[in-house]
């Protein structure tokens, strides 16, 4: 080909939240697959599993029992990767080795009672009710003056890591803000700094005149595929307005953002027709460190799957180790997702 | 706990070639596994496989020939993710969208002629004739001045995308130095421009000097666990020397590397008695760039599993979107992997 094209011509695209560079090769979309294909699982689960530890009434690890409830449940996660009561430890030889301590504090969130639902599958006013659930322990976790950020997320599926399909997420809180919040924070000031408006502002006007990559929108949110996506149908949920946390979201946001989240994981589902895994989770501005002005809310989907319900994408060796890499283009991904149905496929075969 | 210890205590450490932390919950090895387990696939192959497009004599995806090779051989890939002839490009709109052509060259490599061997069966000599290969690839793809970068690796078993069993490696280099790359060339610059000594050379010192986490030393190399590994069973090779690149190594030094190849994935396979998947690949110094003389040769494994040849790390959720995270400790880590046999499990068996 003489002529470059985005769509076809491998080429570089830089993230604006990370300054981190994505190589896209729309040509590879072509080449066979005989690698390792993934399990499809039997999702025929009853809504209650005596063995579950997040059913309603259902005894965990720690030996204490669930209580009855009917929507959302939050419990602190009986095998926290962080603790609260960590001594405080900071050690440097020569630059070399160089660790502190971390404390902090992970939840469990229980997203219904009903243990064979995901998220795609509960009503908006249902989703409404855990979009408040994370407003509330956002706040309630902010209210400790030692916890420097709060990461609200959900893994889906197994093969993203998720050991039970009760539908949940979980919340991580410690006393240092995490890398990838390092990254987006460092960015989204330099660009406030300058322009006194947020990156995402400016980027969301441009994608809604370019409608290229958008794939929802309703009142408060916008859906898109970043323009340098890595995930093959990686997704990023915006607010339209510039607010730095879920704290700030008001009663009509709240809705919105339910909303937004039933129909783009109902177009996942639909788009291979099977439970589409992903690993989920909102990008929010650090607490008790200062204003953060320059910080907008935003959500970040990283589905792992390629090709089929059982062809996933494999960030591996060169990925790894030199630069995260995608096979079909943002805008390909986008299309897909915006022409597909918002009616569940379950749905359909009633 | 009211004193804190590394070996027990949720803490960070910082990995000094990228500026980037890792979270490490010693404690949470203990959770129990109810996930995804991978499958362990037959191991009986054949020593050709008539259908394999590695095997000597065989065609392959371009309809070219395989020549019959008796140690390792090179060719171009057919399905290379950056190609030679693509036209220069480069867009920014207004900071936000920014995107430039990439071109670049992808080889693979195979490591013998025999479809059913892996690296660790291979004999120091046959391996050295590897590394000669590498080298030898390295030297002729530097020539080409519009190569800045040239990434050596290797994907191991199906579980890292690995879509052929017969052993194999790949090269991908190109017109950008990858981010990386990037990363590590600005901290080994820094440090070099200070101390006037590479970062690895003082790192080196100091972790011979402290033993905790050597796991391998010959005459050229050290193998350790890095202070700072993310992967459970994550592992660099080190030069004894400061030396920038491939091109630079002795005959000694291949041979060394060999060896130091040998005993680090015979252990692999030793630690779950299974062919021990992995990425792995060299760093070393970009090329047509400059001098690099803070650059110092390594080579990276990060192997995906945790527990045993079933059950593996999933980096999601958190780790995707907040902090990479890790549950043993590399001190863990790396007394396991200096305890076990050079003798291969496969050998032990006759
Ligand atoms: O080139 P292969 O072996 O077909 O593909 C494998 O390695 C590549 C480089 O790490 C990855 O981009 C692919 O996802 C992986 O399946
Ligand atoms: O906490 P879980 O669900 O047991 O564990 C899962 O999510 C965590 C957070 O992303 C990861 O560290 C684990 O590797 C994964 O299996």
């Amino acid at each position: 080909s003489s002529t470059f094209e985005l769509d076809s011509s491998p080429h570089r695209r830089l993230n604006i939240l990370t300054g981190e560079w994505v190589l896209v090769s729309p040509h590879r979309s072509k080449r066979p697959w005989q690698g390792q294909t993934e399990v499809m699982h039997d999702e025929d689960r009853p809504e209650y599993d005596p063995k579950c530890y997040l059913c309603p009434g259902n005894v965990r690890a720690d030996g204490e029992l669930n209580p009855p409830y009917e929507r959302g449940f939050v419990f602190r996660n009986d095998f926290s990767a962080l603790l609260e009561d960590t001594p405080v430890f900071a050690s440097n030889e020569n630059d070399l080795l160089v660790a502190n301590n971390q404390r902090g504090i992970c939840k469990v969130i229980s997203f219904s009672a009903k243990h064979n639902l995901t998220l795609p599958e509960l009503s908006v006013e249902e989703i409404t009710d855990i979009v408040a659930l994370w407003q509330q322990e956002f706040k309630s976790l902010a209210e400790l003056e030692w916890i420097k950020y709060i990461q609200i997320f959900e893994n889906k599926g197994s093969i993203m890591g998720c050991s039970n399909p009760h539908p949940h997420g979980q919340i991580w809180s410690q006393s240092d803000v995490p890398m990838e919040i390092l990254k987006e924070t460092e960015r989204q000031k330099n660009y406030y700094a300058i322009h006194r408006e947020s990156l995402l502002s400016a980027y969301l006007k441009l994608e809604l005149a370019k409608k290229e990559r958008i794939v929802y929108q309703n009142n408060h949110f916008v859906v898109l595929v970043p323009f340098w996506a890595t995930w093959p149908y990686e997704t990023m949920i915006i607010s339209k307005r510039h607010i730095s946390n879920i704290s700030l979201f008001t009663e009509g946001e709240k809705s919105s953002l339910a909303d937004a989240l039933k129909v783009l994981t109902t177009r996942y589902d639909n788009l291979f027709e099977c439970s589409f895994p992903y690993s989920a989770g909102m990008h929010q501005a650090p607490v008790n460190g200062g204003e953060y002005d320059e910080w907008h809310w935003h959500m970040h989907f990283y589905p792992p799957l390629l090709r089929s319900a059982t062809v996933k994408k494999f960030m591996v060796g060169y990925e790894l180790l030199a630069n995260a890499q995608r096979d079909i283009t943002p805008e390909f991904a986008a299309n897909r997702l915006r022409e597909i149905s918002d009616l569940h496929y379950k749905m359909k075969l009633n």
